[in-house]
């Protein structure tokens, strides 16, 4: 069962808007094991829009249109689709009370003509409620073939594939079986991973394919098996993990799908009864941020301080100003005492102090640009290393975040 | 001049991942006057490939290839390419010397066999030395249409497309003038907006296009003009963007490509000569984050403190445990205190506290999930909002963010 994407607007060919519409749509379609063959990201124009789905269905049996049903006139694809289907379009009442409802709850201005005009859907369409938003999703079929659209703006467009798109197409397609597993993999780089488990990977079956998706400091394997023995498919996956294992276990972070360092961080330090706090300059929150993203962060995540002038760190903190004099603001001695400190000021069991020089200029300290001192205190002591790693800032940034998150998790395995 | 974006990769289709360099591509492409008629993502699959190719190639003079240039065996662009223009791979002396440098400089391990196949280039092709990995750019011409293969991780593709891939580009082709103005809007939504300008909207001459590119709290306007007279267009831009402003002034944030409402919250306190820190519970360190993220914040950003726990808002910011116990920890009270005991702890000018409950659970306090307190500590007073955002933790994080900039915003204005 094969699927396109096509995503339409000007924005996302012009790169002002990163498409990530389609990634969650992937995500969600394989999982029901309807495989994504190609996403095309067009303009708003009625034609390329046209040969666009032309093309797709020429290709697959179902189509997934996302973008260009918001009420302003760049927005044409629902009087394009209309002209597909060679079809008219029709006041939805439905749609049309949902819309006054939405106004007369959120906004406190009067409903417009404009706004009235998302309740016009094509006659030929199965109208797609959607709870979040104004405009609505379609459903249309052609020559057995199937044809989504759905609006742009992405909570919009996920909720409708929750609560209708997916439902719908479990019930309308016949599925093959497929299962992905995830295995994230950190401090190996993916060529020398690679060379490791090559063995392993000559031998796997025609049916499991693998993926390296490498990301800073980490990469993620992924095996996809497909096919219609659905116990075959998950005995093999579970043998091959298992003997994965084997080869590098001590690398291996977690098998989640959205598994990442600071979540396997989180559920170590909760299980170990130990909480967490960071104190943070050049890194600017980010690390405190990453921790307190996920559901449940409470549990185990104290807080942190981001002391990014000089002076708050002595003010909030409370680092000696001669520890600073002495050794200038980034060194493994004010690291250490920024970790030293959060670890005190929050009560925590552990906690992780940065301080660094993320370019472009040279701030307080006078280390070279991407130079970053990080620093782990744990319940018993402290330690800390100093690291180059980039001259763009938002790399060395990332990179500090990761490397921190790296040396914390080692401590904790 | 039309180009086509092909990024190669399943871990796209299924979703893993999420496609960032297209837009890079984009955006850099469009500075240069070379438009991009279609972004295609598709699988690593050699058939695919050549398809996508052929395909692009006969809508476009240049087509730009990104993805499956790394050294494991799921990577196959080179090969493919290779068969596409019919071609054998040669060993490159100058990528070799370049791939064991990296090797001797930065990995600890020994260049192996599958490192040293990164030399191995096209015989046809033209190598663009990729500085930031092992994987060298490929330009290859055809029929006069030009190829360009880069590898998929971003950051090596971003130094090749300013290195090598824009500069040569300028110089082989000729392209038509371009003139993007990108005006950010706040505080209205798309479609009120849409109204209140639509008779200036309307009056926009045939080259000059119209796009709204809608996020949560504001609205970016991108107006594109396109032709042969440089003047005409720069003067016809910069008159319609006047107008607007007579319309809009009071909601307009700034003019600049990339510009955020944090930035120009940014430059309004270096004009000023004030400061800012932020006192966050619920946000979670995202707020200081957004502004450490910009360089220069230094000038004005003295830092934050992100106080998660309920004791950690005592132990670290010094609030007064009987006003949390009186009003909640999720009050209008606790969020203005945190504000005023950050503008006291940081040495600040103006401070922003934000406590509230995100989801999924019900924290330490007893508010319903998604409300959010936002307080604004200013020189010399104190103010703050209860909002309601959403019941997905994500989206109240990101709705609270924004509208402490917002509120901060319209202070400073």
């Amino acid at each position: 069962m094969l699927a396109e994407i096509i995503t339409i607007g000007d924005e996302i060919l012009i790169g002002q808007i990163i498409d990530s519409n389609s990634a969650f749509i992937g995500k969600e379609l394989n999982k029901i094991g309807v495989d994504v063959h190609q996403i095309s990201s067009i303009k708003d124009d009625k034609q390329h829009i046209l040969d666009a789905i032309e093309e797709a269905s020429n290709r697959v049996n179902l189509v997934l249109i996302t973008g260009g049903l918001g009420p302003t006139k760049d927005d044409i694809t629902k009087h394009t689709i209309c002209e597909y289907f060679d079809d008219i379009l029709v006041e939805n009442k439905d749609v049309l009370m949902h819309v006054e409802r939405l106004f007369a709850k959120y906004i406190s201005t009067p409903i417009s003509d404009v706004n009235k005009q998302q309740a016009l859907v094509p006659s030929k369409s199965t109208v797609l409620m959607n709870l979040y938003g104004t405009a609505p999703g379609m459903w249309l079929e052609k020559d057995d073939k199937v044809f989504i659209s759905m609006p742009g703006v992405p909570y919009e467009m996920k909720g409708l594939m929750k609560d209708e798109v997916l439902p719908r197409l479990q019930k309308r397609f016949n599925r093959p079986y497929i299962i992905h597993k995830t295995i994230l993999t950190y401090s190996m780089g993916e060529s020398a991973l690679a060379e490791k488990i090559e063995d392993w990977e000559n031998n796997l079956p025609s049916y499991i394919k693998l993926a390296y998706l490498p990301s800073l400091g980490k990469v993620r394997l992924r095996l996809s098996a497909r096919g219609s023995d659905k116990k075959l498919l998950q005995d093999t996956i579970e043998h091959k993990v298992s003997a994965l294992n084997l080869i590098i276990g001590d690398i291996i972070v977690g098998y989640e799908e959205d598994e990442t360092i600071e979540k396997r961080i989180g559920q170590l330090l909760v299980k170990q009864g130990k909480t967490l706090s960071v104190a943070e300059s050049c890194t600017g929150g980010k690390i405190a941020q990453s921790f307190a993203a996920n559901a449940g962060a409470s549990a185990y995540f104290r807080g942190g301080a981001v002391t990014y002038a000089t002076q708050s760190k002595i003010d909030v903190l409370g680092i000696d100003p001669k520890i600073i004099k002495r050794y200038t603001v980034t060194s493994i001695e004010v690291a250490e005492a920024m970790a030293l400190a959060a670890k005190e000021k929050f009560k925590s069991d552990y906690a992780i102090g940065t301080t660094g020089n993320a370019g472009p200029e040279k701030g307080d300290g006078d280390v070279e640009v991407g130079t970053v001192f990080i620093a782990i205190a744990t319940p018993k002591s402290v330690f800390s290393e100093k690291y180059v790693f980039s001259d763009l800032r938002e790399r060395t940034i990332e990179k500090a975040v990761n490397k921190s998150f790296e040396l914390l998790l080692n401590l904790l395995l």
